[in-house]
């Protein structure tokens, strides 16, 4: 089986780490694919970034030229799953949808522990789309940014552990899961300290990936995601007119 | 007071039809600018392309170079809203929400009538995130495209009335809210063969941010839609890069 | 445009207050017509006093003897609205659910700041039933009852500034409504010491009856709102009879 | 034991049947008093009749001068209950609560039949305040009102059972609520053609009173139900100034 | 009147403490018969011991062997009302189910104050399931076991005050209700020290269960609650089979 | 990995049967271990089988004596996952958990189609306590029974594909999850009739625990799942004390 995990922002080191991560959990026979976009942000803190990611996302997937078999989306509360689910025909897994339904298995409640205050209601929304937000104690913000934790992810391992204490405590969360992809190898630590699982997201969606796609299942195609009519679209994919600018 | 009025599709007689409803509907002493985007679709009825739309919407407020005093989204349930208030100071109001908060203080529910059931649960998707769902009675579909409706809406219309009689009859919807700007006109017909009133989304759209905006009021920057940190982000806006592909 | 607006109590002064506060707020050639009814209570802290009001307002409406475009009922939590729809033909506006309305159109979220905690739970019912309760994060006391703000609103606006400031800081409200009336003139100093936009009801009110006046539309008479059928109802309305007693 | 038993409107005859139906329903050793305001209308289709009603129901029982252990209201989705809650110190049980308090105890779901359709949204708002919404699976409206099932409850029959009949079938309701004071009496009729339970209101509200007041508990004064500050009202209770409107 | 009041447990003392509380809260003419099942733990705090209780209290009404007239099950949280349910035909009440409605009847809010935290999501279960958990201000735990409330009800007392306290200035409960069978008589000292009115379980199942088979009404036979249909199940009922194992 | 897939009836043709479908869903190099039950009913139909299952399926898995890596429990909304969780340590799957997983990753909203409609309550409350109620658009009952649908699956078959044609078409399901487990096999026949995919809740339930068992995770001890404290349980497991009987 082959996976392809797409990291939304452009950060060549955090599509490595992601790559990383993604086949350390996938399973022995599973071939893993990491790509990035050609254009958009390095790093995703608001809606503005998260739109142009999607964007980019769809547009990387629709130029990959090559067969996979299930779509992994790793970044946490970023837009574009639906979109993506109508332009390709395998399943699609969002990592923060993936955290939470494999926290939802092994928990009666979760938190999510993500990065900065902004971000948090984007998280909200894509749980509360996914109908995956009634099982979430919290989303809680560690106050760093997603650039700050991938700097330097051991000075950002005390924030976050605090924050993961004070939603086992204060929220009774009974999971912890990991709201950004910088965070990977955090899960360790938290859970030695508190006591309660850590789910991290890229290797849940890989995991569920895997899972769906070995049931030969795919996206529903009979209403919402089915492929968009064909259309002109001037200038799409984007990515074939923007060749000089972004490289 | 001058609003920017933005088609979120490419169609420039939707622009133009857009902006003469936005005209007709706003008070005196207000200017309407309707703009469209560079690049996109030229209708809207998936994710993939609201997620394109979204995008070249932004891209085209950040390079509108004059100055304004809110912004009026003239998509019915398209992505973007949130991306826009980052982006821009004023008040920026999004078409489906106006209809819904309008619709609100006329009747005790309301439906929306939209184009295909595949546009229904962005319609659904967005009204939910925007708080304003709970008063709304169902979202229905007239089972025509966008541009089906635009190309005659004449013949439209008696699928249009024949789907809000269903909403009124059967979902006890008080207000029916037209969930496509190729509507706009429909609407007197339908409250003289229905007797209910009929909220078109430009016209509430405009005079929702001559109110807003009249009360000195702007987006909160205090969190959520703070203007995005500094950082590189390879080509954008992308329209500068596109100049060649979308003449 | 003529807009009445209904202060729900019987204090004279803040009819005035309520009405300034409406002419400052209105567009150029919008006339305020500030009324209070000619029975009830004072100040309203309590279900028993805001039913009362209620049916002192309607008496009022129907006694009133002169056209108007729109109404706006001055009280932040009180009963009536809906007897006044039916009763009346323009569209009615309530100040707690225009106050709600307008801080979802620039916040995520946002909070309520009011007198009294006894007062919380009926803010809370308003805001509900009108389906605008998903984006409050609170409704929050500042242990001053509404006599006591109007008397010394200086006094008041220590508490009312740190009631806001937990809200913004523990429930993250990106907006402040002002849970009552005898509130007006504070907005300016909450935002300037806390950096969020801050809805003043009785402002909020008068625009958004301008906006949907504007728009032509009315109250949705098909069911829920219907003028009520004829019927017998001893010593209504009970103002004729009470003249006496009031005077 | 002494229970007063309130019918919200002015029909005489309307409150011997609800005394009637009480005292058929109490305990031996109760004691039932059934009264009903000096003024308001003879029967309430609507929210200005409810409000009107809701003012004369407290107004009667702050002049009824005698003790008594618990209040009903006899009024099926009127407004009331919590201000009466202040004036008075024992308990207070509203007949639609009641109902649905039944209903849940002996079903996995009820539904409500009553009037008119526009009074289904009354009903609806006081069970959702009352957060006994949840197992409720329809309110649904005969489309008689109050007067026609009044003046000819068995005509009224054979509606009120065919839409008791839709509720089961269609909404999978297992326990049906009479949504009507003068729909006393139908409930053996319902069960013997349909099998399900019936509830009526006023039965419903006697045995919960007698429940709760002989449990020696009264409703919290702690909060949002203290009794009233002292306050200047002009002209209340009204009552005392109406007299000669009212005979 | 006959009602049968079931400990959940094996708990002899506990049994006869819950009689005694029965005995007191009922009215003059019930007859109150406490009995326990034959085989299952002395106390249930966690699901696996809540399922067997279940089982236990079904087997033991199965095998009863004289007839009554309601059925009160005394444990707070623990499963098994809807089997009890298909399998009697007279009322079933649950006592947390009896706690939340009188709670309801009689404040706008209530906190549940239980025993360890772990048991605190099985009664939130239970209360949702029943359509009572909207006005559920919070259920906390006090951090002891059932046996240890039991064995010094007076030492426990300090710990369930404070928590009974918390819930009422943080959450806003206006009433408490006890989430524990040992906990009976720590009511008086609660209302004493926080003014607010306190539900205890018993009590309550009691008064609500005459209430019911007072109105002649019976758990609907519709569809979800029907009898079981006639099946072979080996070895059922158990307690024919472990005579010599529970003994 | 070893899998331990739980019948909870105790029909041996359907313990193979599930079996069979749990080996052919599983990945290569999954041991599949299909038990039933030593006591407890042939099929579940309603909450007093489905409690005693839950119990007996406790009672099978403290004694099965052998060591495996993760546990689905092949009931379709039956009772017994939360305590099966505090008695074991690995990974525990509810198939009709797994299957609203698996539906809600591959389309916007899913429907049940079960067996009996009394049985549509039990799966209603399975799927919203573990918050996967939200995308599901309807759960809708064939009409037939366990035992019917395992005696004939071909005549099952057109009952069970008009049912599923009505949620997609009425409900606008895009996924069918199959609500029972003797439904096995028709998952192709309801794809190829109406175009959507089909979840078998036993597939569904083997790839997520192989999923959730690869990813090393477990179910979280901290509180509501922690192990049962030691007690004394009289006769426990019931099983050791049932040989002669259950024979």
């Amino acid at each position: 089986m082959k996976i392809v995990v797409v990291n939304p922002n452009t950060s060549r080191s955090m599509t490595d780490a992601i790559g990383h991560a993604a086949r350390s959990a996938a399973s022995p026979g599973t071939e893993i694919l990491a790509v990035q976009p050609e254009y958009g942000p390095e790093a995703i803190d608001c809606a503005m970034e998260s739109y142009l990611s999607a964007v980019a996302v769809m547009d990387r997937l629709l130029t990959l030229g090559e067969p996979y078999d299930a779509v992994v989306l790793a970044g946490f509360g970023e837009h574009g799953r639906e979109g993506v689910q109508e332009i390709v025909d395998v399943p699609v897994i969002d990592i923060a949808e993936a955290s939470a339904h494999v926290a939802q298995m092994i928990g009666r409640s979760y938190s999510v522990v993500t990065t900065l205050q902004r971000s948090v209601g984007a998280i909200e929304d894509r749980l509360r789309l996914a109908g995956l937000a009634d099982r979430c104690a919290s989303v809680r913000a560690c106050g760093l940014s997603t650039l700050e934790v991938d700097d330097d992810p051991a000075a950002a391992m005390e924030e976050i552990v605090a924050e993961a204490g004070r939603a086992v405590r204060d929220d009774h969360a009974e999971v912890i899961c990991l709201g950004c992809g910088g965070m990977a190898g955090l899960d360790e630590a938290i859970t030695a300290r508190l006591g309660v699982p850590v789910v991290d997201g890229v290797a849940a969606g890989v995991r569920l990936a895997e899972a769906v796609a070995g049931l030969g299942l795919r996206t529903s195609k009979v209403c919402t995601y089915a492929a968009p009519d064909p259309k002109r679209i001037p200038a799409w994919p984007l990515s074939r007119h923007l060749k000089a600018a972004v490289r």
